[in-house]
């Protein structure tokens, strides 16, 4: 381990049972990094245009850094991806936990899979064997019981274990990867992916101690971090509430999305906020690794309905999506329904996201009581809500229709159920509204995985009028982001703002540590500490142009697995009135959003389909992208 | 002065005798950050487009930037600008010594100058005052003259002064701004333009001292380079000999432009080395404000040619220019001309190319004695060598056509002519041979001043094979540049290196304490410079950008003035063989260089005919530059 880097990467091939290793240059990882672009190079060069996602030949990748395992609060990430069954697009997802780090303690940066087992299996990695085991015995089982059956099997507690739940080896397109029962790789459906390659689980065991370029000044970046944290209202707020926090302020701005997206304030949303958790149903806190954050929560419930602890605590978009999204404010029904999730393997988006859907067809109209195996579907409805987790975690009956998420299911239902869906590219849209916030339209619309709000994300925060935040400043920004605005001044913003986010995906590194939001790492903390992992000198010139090229090469994905400027817009809901709150009545104006999107390509260096251009992908010093090798 | 800046700038109107004082907001300070993208900021904002560089409304800028004046080796040089004389398009030159920090201690970051006096004025900045004085009593006076007498006539021996020369009187088109005798804007005929409107010199003396953001972080980075520059073989060599110390090696790798280009070695070129120079005819160093490298030089001879020491020590570009361009080896004469064009207030580079061309033109017949005075204008005559350039300054006889530069001269010649000249736009190439180093003519080519080997240069050091520096490597540049190289990847490190080295003359710092090559302060040094001046937090991203915004500002104001991709390419010249040395039989391929200069048009999101496109002037928030406004 020098430089950051272990120097390896793992090739797995599960219809062969084999591995080997791979040993990319110096230069390749400074130019990369890490994470989504990693990612998108291995999927660019490798998996063949167009397969489909449950094609044993689509790769399945997962990343870490040239950060990941400094021990500093954040830098404990890592990156899945692959093909998304869902999106049919580029499926990239990160997650905290111990994973990432443990992988590099075993002695790779990453791994990639390919092929299809026979049987069931899982890997074991340690000491540097890679083992391929049979998984038979967990098939089916819950996360919960396959991370212990490992642990035990194995004869050691300290294993990390990604994996899927029942949710991935039955396909259900956005069925995630789950690591430590309360982290997760949640979205684009990746764990679906994982379960067509008869993969339950990678577990891992490292032993080796990191040692890093400049130690000293990793201890002092973590002791400044530690130092600032204790005065910064906004980081002990996180850590108070962890993302929980959001619900409150959301509600009051206006901006909690509610019944499908039909209103963004929800009667009864102060019964499900962070506050109301901490001092109800929280049990335990826990942390990532090496994080003095611990922004981490747990619920415990021991009533008629029972919550499991150790399946963690929802996090504000799933209070969003099984709460307000789905007309409900009941805070046991919700943590329920992230236990099913978290047990079963599924994001707590898309099936919230998709019963919310069902829920307005039902009170529309469209489907029947009949099509929903006797359930009455109205918003609100918590029995129907919990019975429909189960049905899509097993797929029985209507269950199976919504396994396969919003879009393909409102196609079947055909009756113009589609308009009812708020997804982008069959991925349904996170817990966040547009419409108050325009520069999230943009978000949503261009980003690479559908509706996802990490991929271009910038908050409301960044949104409020007055003067602008210092710590966006180093991008060039010196004027603030007015919310309701798409002109050209705001795309420009956004653009520097995506490169910024980008970065966090390309270092899996945590958003909520590195934010300008929260004031704690600046972009130049951020430097220091690549430079300090690394011994390399580096700029944040460079880290934004590599987090650029992640951005193109994830839309060179997409352009060759057949995606245009056509895929580039919102669902119909964005473009229709709010309902209620501060922002009742406002919309997103279409014909702004299409011209955004077309300055959003320009500025990237795309074309007017969104293809990136020979001149970009020179610049980029990704000129191979355009010529497939 | 806060952050780095005094707030003010000084407009001034000759016609009208009157002076005000404007106060740009933090924000244009943060974006511009000083010299060359003020001043493009103010021609494209003031000048009306197509204007005659002699018309009294051309508007002559000088600016500093947020570090000028900040007591760290290489913060001393300030930015002179205003329309071509020359090229007709985008003219800039920076220049050391001590008048940029002077007058940001008199209180202002520039001057706007518009207008024309009646009479020969010269201006005088002190404890607030602006006076207009008279300069009757100085036109057609010595540099040396006028400088003296200034200071003794305001009773002052620290006044320091910018002025023109009788060249600049005489609209010598390539007529340069001399401060303190030895330091110049030396470039594309800024002098001619301040001649044209009367103003004759602007004396500064400034007694505020300069509070900055982080004094302490400025003594810390004086120190770090004090103390690396003990070590640093390059900058030790750099202070022993200056830029002479180039003639050596540049004669070694055959790169030593000889008789108008047609060779790339010189007989006799040992003669004139930097080395020889110590050892023979230098009597004295000095130095720029605040400098510890002490890279200039005086040479004094008293024989029966007399060279006044005051008038400094020949730079290389000067040393090629009158000796190997033109077949001279003689350090007397060389020195001379030196002497003559400092004395006159004119630019080496264009009077020795200018003199070049028309030795050519004599050896090739197209122009005989009696066309030329008398002249035999063999290479290598030296007489004929001192008396054109005397004559040049007093636009006597041949010297009033070889005043307008060899490109207008050559029209006015005719029978073909032109093709001997080597120039791009109009202005003289430096002594660089491209063709030797195949980016230095695409940096010649897109250079909005024409040829000029500090807008886009990067020098050999770059261009050798072997590791990359690691000072290039925060660029995103992990690949070494191969001289003789213009593929897209080559265009690619070309594209960056000209963000980096436009960095400098926005910020009008010393390329040669920054460079890579002397590997003294580092890029990442340079933005705790900026923060340091500031108390910006800034990034090199923001930095890179606002060098790019400077690049798309020069471009568009020569789009405006006419300019198109015609115009960027160079002499017939360099796609002919190289008559000797290492490169013998070299030539640029004029196709690859044309594919060259379109793919950097992409890259730096312009059209096929190099015009800005919306999308960049947004990302680069600039837009007004679209409308005019």
């Amino acid at each position: 381990m020098v430089n950051g880097y272990t120097g390896k990467i793992l090739r797995v091939d599960l219809s062969k049972k084999t591995s080997s290793i791979e040993k990319p240059e110096e230069k390749l990882y400074r130019k990369y990094l890490g994470g989504r672009n990693w990612a998108a190079h291995y999927l660019l060069k490798e998996n063949k245009p167009k397969i489909d996602a449950f094609d044993p030949d689509n790769h399945l990748l997962f990343f870490t850094s040239v950060v990941t395992g400094a021990p500093v609060s954040g830098a404990c990430r890592y990156t899945a991806a692959t093909k998304s069954p869902l999106t049919g697009g580029f499926a990239e997802s990160e997650a905290g936990g111990f994973w990432g780090p443990e992988l590099k303690f075993a002695g790779y940066d990453g791994i990639i899979i390919q092929g299809r087992a026979a049987e069931p299996v899982y890997l074991f990695l340690h000491d540097d064997q890679i083992e391929f085991k049979s998984a038979e015995h967990l098939w089916g089982r819950t996360t919960k019981e396959v991370l212990s059956t490992i642990r035990k099997e194995n004869k050691d507690e300290k294993i990390r274990v990604v994996q899927i739940g029942p949710a991935g080896e039955k396909l259900i397109r956005y069925a995630n990867v789950v690591n430590e029962l309360t982290h997760f790789n949640g979205r684009t459906g990746i764990g679906a992916v994982m379960g067509s390659k008869n993969l339950r689980a990678i577990a891992v065991r490292g032993k080796a101690k990191l040692q890093f370029s400049d130690q000293e000044t990793i201890t002092g970046l973590a002791r400044y971090f530690n130092e600032k944290f204790k005065s910064n209202d906004g980081m002990l707020f996180h850590r108070d509430l962890g993302t929980t926090k959001a619900v409150a302020p959301l509600q009051s701005l206006g901006l909690l999305p509610t019944r499908n997206f039909q209103f963004s304030t929800c009667d009864g949303a102060e019964k499900i906020t962070g506050e109301v958790i901490k001092e109800t149903i929280r049990v335990r806190e826990h942390s990532c690794w090496a994080c003095s954050v611990r922004c981490k929560k747990n619920v415990g419930i021991d009533g008629e309905i029972k919550v499991d602890p150790d399946y963690g605590c929802p996090e504000y978009e799933t209070l969003g999506a099984f709460g307000p999204l789905c007309g409900i404010t009941d805070l046991t029904v919700i943590s329920k329904a992230n236990e099913l999730c978290n047990k079963y393997g599924m994001d707590t988006i898309s099936t919230g996201a998709t019963i919310a859907f069902i829920m307005e067809c039902y009170e529309r109209g469209l489907v029947d009581k009949e099509f929903l195996d006797g359930h009455d579907a109205s918003f609100g409805n918590s029995d129907t809500l919990l019975a429909l987790v189960e049905s899509i975690a097993e797929r029985k009956g209507v269950g199976d229709l919504l396994a396969e998420g919003s879009l393909r299911a409102a196609r079947k239902i055909g009756k113009g159920a589609a308009k009812y869906t708020v997804q982008v590219k069959g991925q349904e849209a996170p817990l966040h509204e547009p419409r108050g916030k325009w520069g999230q339209g943009l978000s949503f619309s261009i980003s690479p995985t559908g509706a996802d709000h990490l991929v271009v994300a910038h908050d409301q925060v960044f949104e409020q009028e007055g003067e602008p935040l210092e710590e966006i400043k180093p991008l060039g920004i010196y004027e603030t982001l007015v919310s309701t605005d798409l002109s050209p001044s705001k795309v420009r913003k956004l653009v520097y703002l995506q490169f910024a986010w980008s970065l966090y995906n390309v270092l899996d590194m945590c958003i909520f540590v590195g934010v300008p939001e929260n004031t704690m790492f600046t972009f130049n903390d951020l430097v220091k500490l690549v430079s300090a992992t690394t011994g390399w000198n580096v700029s944040l010139f460079e880290l934004l142009k590599a987090a650029e090229r992640s951005i193109t090469m994830a839309r060179a994905f997409n352009v060759r697995e057949g995606f245009s400027s056509k895929d580039d817009t919102l669902p119909p809901r964005f473009f229709e009135p709010v309902g209620s709150g501060p922002f009742k009545g406002q919309k997103i104006p279409e014909d702004l959003l299409k011209q955004a999107v077309q300055l959003y390509y320009s500025i990237l260096g795309w074309d007017t389909q969104g293809v990136p251009t020979a001149a970009k992908l020179i610049e980029l010093d990704i000129e191979w992208v355009g010529t497939g090798k």
